[in-house]
């Protein structure tokens, strides 16, 4: 395995797989522009730019890499030179999108396109090819839900690292120090604990913690803060940690630790449902109707998890309204949260993986809420 | 003005006039997912994620931000919030697309959305609205690409920014050193140098240096090399630098020499071609008819330049085919380059902006190839 991608033939099967699923679907292919689709099918991190780069995979016959002439050299860090995929290069005058279309046997044809395909390319390529295509979320959906063997191990490692991260907020946590001050601390934990970078870090302290997507600002920590910590990145070949912990700096008053164990018992009880053949939308049911029997159903106000791979959100989404049924390989947040605006809120995050015998947790930090001190006499 | 944005009168004015501009399109009006677009209309940084946040600017009437309502923090760093644009949040379970559409008007409508909005937004977007939608950038492409006095003070700044870089770009060129030591020195210089963050750095050294889209590598710098050293990122508010100037490691051989000359007259003529009412394709011939009269035509395997702004690459494109007259407030760079597979390449980049006067360069480096010591002795 090169250091940021896997072996050349993983990405053969699953472009053979990707291709009979176009089939099924009855497309012509799929044309997939740079993102996490195109990394996940051949281990390629280019970028998008306004010159047209597609991997253009027909159901039948040989794909095709359509690429700008001085791009060319970017293909070497994919697996794409290995594979049996033509390259149709082209230079500044000639017509990318006349050459996706051939690469597709001609127009009009019905194609599905990458989730990523900016307007700037989709809207030029659905006149060449004569019909608006539709997404490709459907034809690789289940692909790319699936985790193999490789991807769970990818998953597990940056599981491990995220939860040493999280083992070392205590300390970051001072009272008088700012969020962004913590935040700064944890971002150089991230990397130190293996990642490659940082995707995200909410630190959200008090009433900042009320807020699900704050981030951080320059409020200082005090003594009684409630802090919603909330951070992930990329571990080479590019898997994604996520996960929260809440904090508390000092002693919580009743009301707030009895609030947080309805979260920590609803949060477990989401992770004990999870198996093969329950429903997406049963998962966010269990945590939502255990806060809501507590009182406390106004107070979760976003969905329960999202899954995760190269992307840090991807399907499977576990939300009201999903009636997808898990199976064996995929992998999500479960993450419940209870938010009181003004006040403090609370949030406890692992990512999930199903297995035949339910939820393989990557995230293995004690699920309590993490009591810091509140000043220097309660460190000596 | 904030650190990260203008003042808001400025967006204010961008939004009237894009609004106008839709109405003279015969668009019922615009939307705009996060990117450059909404960051030039409301001096939003948002990203796009799978929630759909839009700006809907119908051609009369009030603006409405669509947005997720746990991205409502979002709005702050904007302007969004101190101009006259309604809110429309939504949870997980409504209908974005339909919100969109509401904020028109109602569907079938004809608009026009930013080039960033992916497919994933994009062809849900277009079902509801009945109308496969067209891109936004011939609305905007005035607005965007001329610069009014802020932004041609912003491209100044970070112009004069990564001048200092080149400057102390030939204590970084040692032999000996590989290409990713350059660039890391070099990436520090760019920040420290003022620059929020690197965006680019190419350092191709010898053959490296005939690949235009080259980055950098572990390949060791020798007495002999010829360097190209691009680079550049942005500067508060965020608009790019971009320059490329050649380096020589001890004194080139004199057909290296010769050639470099010739590429040295060909930028200049090219810079001194610009002027209000001759078009893109004009400055482009006349770098390249200067070059292909010294029979370096085949050795000129790109365009002469991109316009530049919030974007690295953005419109005026100076390339053969483009016929748009140049007008006062453009900006864009001039980069004529000659390339030799196997041996060494070289290339002249400064950004310009036209003024009635012609070009105003915002890089001001010495142009000649810059011989740099070619051993420990050189240096005593």
């Amino acid at each position: 395995m090169s250091a940021g991608r896997f072996d050349t033939d993983v990405y053969a099967q699953r472009l053979h797989t990707a291709a009979a699923a176009a089939g099924a679907a009855g497309l012509a292919g799929l044309v997939i522009t740079p993102g996490y689709d195109l990394r996940y099918l051949v281990g390629s991190r280019a970028q998008t730019f306004e010159r047209l780069t597609a991997l253009v995979l027909p159901a039948s016959g040989e794909p095709t890499v359509v690429v700008p002439r001085l791009e060319l050299a970017s293909l070497k860090e994919s697996a794409l030179t290995e594979l049996p995929v033509a390259v149709r290069d082209w230079v500044d005058g000639d017509d990318p999108y006349q050459l996706v279309a051939e690469a597709l046997g001609g127009a009009p044809v019905a194609t599905a396109v990458t989730d990523a395909m900016p307007a700037l390319h989709l809207l030029p390529l659905a006149d060449v090819l004569g019909v608006v295509p539709v997404l490709a979320t459907d034809v690789l959906r289940r692909l790319r839900m699936i985790k193999d063997a490789a991807e769970i191990d990818a998953l597990r490692k940056a599981g491990a690292a995220i939860d040493r991260v999280h083992a070392r907020v205590p300390e970051f946590l001072v009272p008088g120090r700012t969020e962004a001050e913590v935040a700064a601390d944890i971002a150089k934990a991230i990397v130190d604990e293996g990642h490659s970078e940082v995707a995200f870090i909410i630190v959200g302290s008090g009433p900042h913690g009320a807020d699900p997507h704050h981030e951080c600002s320059d409020r200082e920590l005090r003594a009684g803060d409630i802090v919603v910590v909330d951070i992930g990145g990329p571990y080479e070949p590019g898997y994604n940690s996520d996960s929260t912990r809440t904090y508390s700096i000092g002693d919580p008053e009743p009301e707030v630790a009895r609030r947080y164990a309805v979260l920590q018992r609803a949060q477990q009880a989401a992770v004990e449902a999870v198996r093969p053949g329950i429903t997406a939308e049963q998962v966010d049911a269990t945590a939502r109707d255990l806060l809501a029997a507590e009182g406390l159903a106004d107070a979760f106000v976003h969905r329960t998890g999202h899954g995760i791979g190269l992307s840090v959100h991807e399907e499977p989404y576990i939300v009201a309204g999903n009636d997808l049924t898990l199976e064996e390989g995929m992998a999500f947040s479960v993450e419940p949260g209870v938010y009181f605006p003004g006040q403090w809120g609370a949030r406890i995050e692992d990512i999930v993986i199903v297995t035949a015998d339910g939820a393989l947790p990557v995230n293995n930090r004690p699920h309590e809420l993490v009591v810091v001190p509140a000043g220097p006499a309660a460190a000596g």
